[in-house]
């Protein structure tokens, strides 16, 4: 069993809101990532995949491969867009880090699944000293 | 003559967008960059000044106070904010990173200038790939 | 359950130096990290809780709290400070990056879990080349 | 239990080629990196041992120790070299990351386990956005 | 007068080496850099470009233009590949970071003069540790 | 022309403070930084050279007698050891990282002048925040 990773990027707006809740309770809770006006990151993500290495290839799945399929099911998706407003996976959800990288294992993991190997993290970086990881 | 230098960093959301343009020609010119609901990124900010050594310090300026002065009157104005909509400095211009630059020089020179040295560079990253270097 | 890390840094002296040793000893075991008068580091230390997404909020644990309890403590007590001398939660303790790590574990773990998510991990660079993880 | 991390680097030739495929096979699976010719990288290395932490030294293991063992196992062999054609304990195999990770486990492993601790993880960067991780 | 810069990354074989010394003589000048079956590295290259500001568009130089530039100039033809054997702006030419940040000057100054900006600086990293600029 | 540079490391203890001054004033000056029983730093120097290309070599400079130079002069006197009291070329001077820029300048331009090229700069990192340039 092996560990590979392929690191993306994108560059989005959002904010953390809930229209349900005033601007006061917003700012309360969320403080200046509530800026009505939105804000931005240059996010940093990791997708790491588990699984055997080929013995004819040496690979445990082909980067080229996996990196397009991150391209095609979250970057082209995302970058250079608002993360709220813009984002069909992300519709009806809180555009916090966490719930991002969720949303981001819901779209990468079943194609990863059918190459024979698992999806094993998702890593996202929003600043160089936030990030968060999840394990399905 | 010695040259020092303070990073600091901020998160803004911005456009490249002209309103007396056509949505297409916003496209063609900016690309993805024009995406009407915003983009965002993580700014990395180079202040560097210049000057004499104090014999007494050892300082050209005290960073502390550069740091200070930084935030008060750049990343205070402009972090976790809308650079088109939000920053009373950028009002009237176009938000691409070179007049973001120049902008931001203009918001430090003089006080820089009251300490006995120089404002030698404003240096501007809006990704890992893209800087700007403004000189005055 | 998902993983959030904060990064904090902080800059302090130390040496790794027992006095029940001779300096010979010293030498022999700790090299140049025994030098009497100190060297020092630039710390990363990055923290990671684990836990529940709210559904309120999308957060696991809120990164102002979080990143306010580390400085208080933490880094208020040891950064620009020397670790042998300095700091309370070091005393009678091993200098090394590895002691150093389960001390500020101790520091956090209660007051994470009071905010109903646990601490996961303490990962500590001394230096970009040796850096050391404690899961309690 | 704590884990400890070594980072060392080296910079080397390779291609993913087999002889018993045509060059246009080796096109279609490897892509570009099969040119005849090579291609080579700058990788670096994080090898991470996990043990007890030593009462009189504040050591899970020297890292001076560590740092020469990877050298002389590891780097010496393979820095400035053809990973295909120079090394030894690469010999008949796949010159992929993932390959090579797991040879550097072989030359590395049992050193470390008489020291008293155990290799825990050797994660191996080909560039900054490829990486794998081999847990034994 | 602004400067701007855009990075690109290659991955590249080469080795320093004159066939017209003996392997003595070019392990004496050149040392393991001169190792017969080539050794490699991650180039990553800075390209600045100095210029007016476009009232227009905010810019300097369209990036989008600049990076298509480098890619078709430099990037498509060393990439993966071997510098002394497959590159024909390295044709005849000592395979140095020093030479190289030359040729690749040449490579881009005509078309970016016909932007009416100018190049300013090739800045071109080996390793982490070794870079050069060459300013034309 | 052309433009060389080479990176090496150190970590040291300093603190900034003066003996003529009370504790309060060195507070007031010189703030954390001046704590009576020092901090420290892993400092990041970047030694630029200027010069012709040889012919024969490609080379503006032999690396490895550049860094061995380095090593020898500075790092050697300043690594693991204390700025303030245990290097001999910054007896009786400041141990802000002006002067320190400044004194390793000192150390180093007739040595690369003997070479037949010349130092152009010291750059010098005490954080990833504060760096100084020299140019002599």
């Amino acid at each position: 069993m092996l560990y590979i990773t392929r690191k993306e990027r994108f560059n989005a707006a959002h904010k953390l809101h809930r229209k349900d809740w005033s601007d006061e309770k917003n700012m309360e809770i969320f403080g200046k990532c509530s800026n009505p006006n939105w804000h931005g990151h240059n996010y940093d993500l990791f997708v790491t995949v588990k699984g055997n290495i080929n013995a004819d290839t040496g690979f445990v799945i082909d980067l080229k491969y996996l990196s397009q399929l991150i391209k095609d099911k979250v970057v082209e998706k995302i970058d250079h867009k608002n993360v709220n407003l813009d984002v069909d996976f992300m519709e009806g959800k809180m555009a916090s880090t966490e719930v991002l990288a969720q949303a981001i294992w819901e779209q990468l993991a079943d194609a990863i699944a059918a190459q024979g190997c698992a999806l094993h993290c998702i890593k996202l970086y929003e600043t160089e000293n936030n990030f968060v990881e999840y394990f399905g």
